[in-house]
């Protein structure tokens, strides 16, 4: 009894971390279809992402079951206390992929950012997919190392967003209205994305340690 | 012991009610330091976020600690998992009020709207402040019923929301980019205030019937 229960609280997790891959890989061709204003990539995000809202329907419903049914204590009831907050960040951040795709699609066949400000977004899809990745790292080793990168890395992220609203706020902004709009939504939903991250990683720290770190800068 | 069990679930979703109440009321504040540049009022809604923080603490420890020591299990454990999920999501919408604040703080002397653009985010006030408090309603009454009707609400903001992007697009629009990433950010802020009440509501369907709603468009 007790293999079959060790069993499924490692199902959650592995579930749990094959989802920060799958919303990391979302990012990624989000990104790609934004910088490249490729349409096709965009729908492929579009549609696979109601795959990872099965996916963390399936990972609460595992967690239901493990709370009704074996009735965890300590790091094990952290574990799936975890689990079920972090099906939801990460359920968000693809989420939010999503809706960087729905933008590269909009403005199809146009390209929704300006040229000077694509370099910007690249760095932010290449520091979202790695937070993504290493969120999923954190689930799987529970390295407290790892998770402590993620801060650093979201502090890369949050630069990023405030300096695009920099050159949003510039007078030099040749670009107009909507271009602006476009870009400030965007930079947000990265920024967020980052913050989900985080977020999970921070909860694997709290299963580790029994202690939250301090709270997230919103 | 059942007593004093059946008390601790009662005081979880009491806690969980006012938590409603207190962003229901930032967001108030929040909605009016925006609309009228009253610094005073932005400050006080930014101070007592950390409050809402606390709350949010209190009611996850509080269902943890009903978790460990008392194993629920049905309806009982469906209102536990609810708990939890909502803290997190009433929490957020407490950033939210705070994030329309510090925008009303940023911008202080001057509107952060122009006048026109005001009576549109008046109305995303008091839709929001709405919704809110009918997640606290539907959290003590488990009315679903009252719990539909967040349905509709939500749609009225998803409208008012979609209004001002439609606002924003419009070549007549005079007043530059500065006030447009605003007021699209503002938006945002409103919808996003909004989808967490439904959030909450449908965790309640989910608590009386077992059955979650359809999933929340996003």
């Amino acid at each position: 009894m007790r293999d079959a229960y060790q069993e499924q609280l490692d199902d959650l997790a592995t579930g749990l971390a094959g989802m920060c891959d799958d919303v990391a890989a979302a990012m990624r061709k989000a990104t790609r279809s934004l910088l490249e204003a490729d349409l096709q990539l965009a729908e492929e995000v579009i549609s696979e992402d109601t795959g990872i809202d099965d996916v963390r329907a399936a990972a609460e419903h595992r967690a239901f079951g493990l709370l009704a049914l074996q009735a965890p204590v300590a790091t094990d009831l952290r574990i799936v206390v975890a689990a079920i907050h972090g099906a939801g960040d990460i359920e968000r951040m693809g989420d939010l992929a999503l809706h960087v795709a729905q933008a590269a699609r909009r403005r199809h066949p146009q390209s929704v950012l300006p040229d000077e400000i694509k370099p910007y977004f690249a760095e932010m899809g290449t520091v979202g997919v790695r937070l993504a990745e290493k969120a999923g790292q954190v689930i799987r080793s529970r390295d407290l190392e790892t998770a402590g990168e993620l801060e650093s890395d979201d502090d890369a992220m949050d630069d990023l967003h405030k300096h695009m609203f920099t050159v949003l706020m510039d007078r030099n902004w040749t670009h107009g209205v909507s271009a602006a709009v476009d870009v400030a939504l965007l930079a947000r939903f990265y920024e967020r994305y980052a913050d989900h991250a985080v977020a999970v990683a921070r909860r694997i720290v709290y299963v580790v340690t029994g202690q939250m770190p301090g709270p997230l800068t919103v």
